[in-house]
């Protein structure tokens, strides 16, 4: 490594290990680093064409108007008048609905207020329904198995589910960090059998990119609500919307459980612009013109998964959300190969080093635009080739 | 009352029932009731020529540069690098410094996690103090005296204290919605003759028109946190900045305290925009042109505050606020007053009677433009004169 690199090296390392078990953000690393170059995202799960279709509707309508002012200027309307609007489009209760500052508040709500004694997550997942845990929460581990491709194997799940008696269970579908996918029916079935847990979570955050059938239509639990008293859907706006700075997400759960969450507090946790954003999410012609923008990720994202697979000594895991887990089988580890491709290449990834339930070999790779993905296959292509 | 606007009234008083104990926010009343035309929004509490400041500012930087579309695209940076950024502009460890979606996630972040038995609030109030305790909590209340211009005795309260030993004390500087000011050597007296009070809450959200002399000049408790580790200070940005849609505040904590919420959550709670604002807020070209909006704004207060009192029929509370408490002396309701001010001349002020503490004789005018401010004074004396 030349000099210069090592010192940039030294100062990434620095900020990875400020940001705990979560990846520095691009502001920061652009405001700490300016001396580093980064071509590619792709540690950053987004749709940039949902990015760009937004920011269409945005310029139009509140740039443009002047109405923008009145959106930063005035207290945005309460929870309870943003989920009346996300009920009416979702065709739920709004009773059922809690509106949130992001997934990440809503895993904070349910985890603080509703978890009681186990918390069952599987592993490898996204840190937060651990982290979050109160001190008074047993958090025990389901591990997901490399050997079985990171699956969620559903018999063997509802056996260890029966016999550990978890208070509350989470499914993150598809899951994070590695994609794996349940369908809309061993889903169906696994709530069906666990029928009995108090509370079981299903984080559909990247069920925008998820299909089962070639006309790419969404599997979402959202319809079989009202079955099942123990669920919580949650779902981030972040990566299917292209939209993580406005900070929006919302949860489906027991019209008890979001009356207890109001009652005491979340009274103006949207923004102005996350109040903007969920009255477009109820807009056919916002949704028709996103609908085109998905399907269009999604096929980009196949083609991406399918040329990444003719790499040599890697292993691509089979994936349905709008990333890759792949493995590093040429001997170097995840925190080499993501630094090489850092510093030579300009291309973030997620080094999974600090991920509980994955060795040092794992990076996680983001689909970005279709020549952002040509450059990063001809990159990797590049380093595994040596 | 003419018919139309009976129909208009009831339709108004369903918005303010379905709101709770605030009032409904002007988008919800632009939306629900758009033949309702609202001229001057006197119950927001906001310096308008701040806003103008800020727009200046984004308009510039985020707007015309592109820049706005990393914003809202990226995700933010989280909790703690946003505190160091504040913590260097005021000084203080960054270690004590909390960063939030708005005060009232400060709020209820105290409320939920440090506030134990006994909560001691002074009515009338800002309601989330009271509404956000837990059921465990038990809420006891300190009356604020109409004969003593509902202003805080000092040794009245700390006997009050004294006998009580509440748990936790909250003191909101100046106070909502009555404007009662406590100097700042007055609030020194109370926090140390009651520092073994476990928690004293101090609320600065509207020190910033405040002033104790002729340059006013800020009189903020901030500089003497390290003597006393039991004060939280909170902070909100909407009032003085102008900003209340991009929801965000700070407080000021014992730093085990902070620690505390961030170990298991708070993580990305900082929308972009309110990043970009934190980073406005430690500049000083900014904060330069911000100190004189302030003062402009605080001198067209006074003379708004001087105006209103020569109204006959009505008493003007003392104020060091950027609002004011009126009594209502002609035998009228609040609930009459507000809506002839409402339907009849287009202004919107806040109706006190849901209030804890204050009869329904009540409303609160908040300081707008000097043109808006001329045109309540102008309105008021003609339903008063009649």
């Amino acid at each position: 490594m030349k000099t210069e690199n090592q010192a940039l090296f030294e100062k990434f390392h620095l900020l990875k290990s400020n940001a705990g078990t979560h990846s520095p953000s691009i502001t920061t690393i652009k405001s700490e680093l300016p001396e580093l170059e980064i071509k590619v995202d792709a540690c950053f799960l987004s749709n940039p064409y949902a990015t760009e279709l937004f920011l269409k509707y945005f310029r139009k309508e509140l740039i443009d108007t002047g109405e923008i002012n009145r959106v930063l200027e005035f207290y945005p309307s309460q929870n309870k008048e943003i989920s009346q609007l996300v009920g009416g489009h979702l065709q739920i209760d709004p009773s059922r609905i809690f509106i949130a500052n992001g997934a990440t508040e809503i895993i904070q709500a349910i985890i603080h207020n509703f978890v009681k004694e186990k918390l069952l997550i599987n592993i490898p997942t996204f840190s937060p329904y651990y982290e979050f845990a109160l001190p008074h929460t047993e958090v025990i581990y389901y591990n997901l198995k490399k050997e079985e491709n990171f699956r969620l194997d559903p018999d063997d799940y509802i056996s260890f589910v029966k016999e550990n008696k978890p208070h509350t269970i989470v499914l993150i579908n598809p899951n994070n960090p590695d994609g794996g996918y349940l369908s809309h029916n061993e889903m169906i079935r696994l709530i069906q059998e666990l029928a009995w847990v108090p509370n079981i979570i299903i984080d559909e955050s990247f069920i925008h990119f998820a299909f089962e059938n070639s006309s790419l239509e969404l599997p979402s639990i959202v319809s079989m609500m009202d079955q099942f008293p123990n669920l919580y859907i949650i779902k981030s706006m972040s990566k299917d919307f292209g939209i993580a700075g406005i900070r929006c997400g919302y949860a489906i759960m027991p019209p008890d459980k979001v009356k207890q969450l109001l009652k005491t507090g979340y009274l103006w946790n949207s923004g102005g612009l996350a109040e903007y954003f969920f009255r477009l999410y109820t807009r056919k012609d916002f949704l028709k013109e996103y609908e085109e923008v998905r399907k269009k990720y999604i096929t980009e994202s196949l083609f991406f998964v399918t040329e990444l697979g003719t790499i040599p000594k890697i292993k691509v895991y089979p994936t349905k959300a709008n990333f890759v887990l792949i493995e590093i089988l040429n001997g170097k580890s995840a925190d080499e190969i993501s630094t090489e491709l850092l510093l030579n290449y300009g291309i973030y990834v997620r080094n999974c080093s600090d991920k509980i339930g994955l060795n040092g070999q794992f990076i996680r790779v983001a689909t970005r635009y279709k020549l952002e993905n040509e450059y990063i296959v001809k990159s990797l292509r590049e380093v595994f080739h040596k």
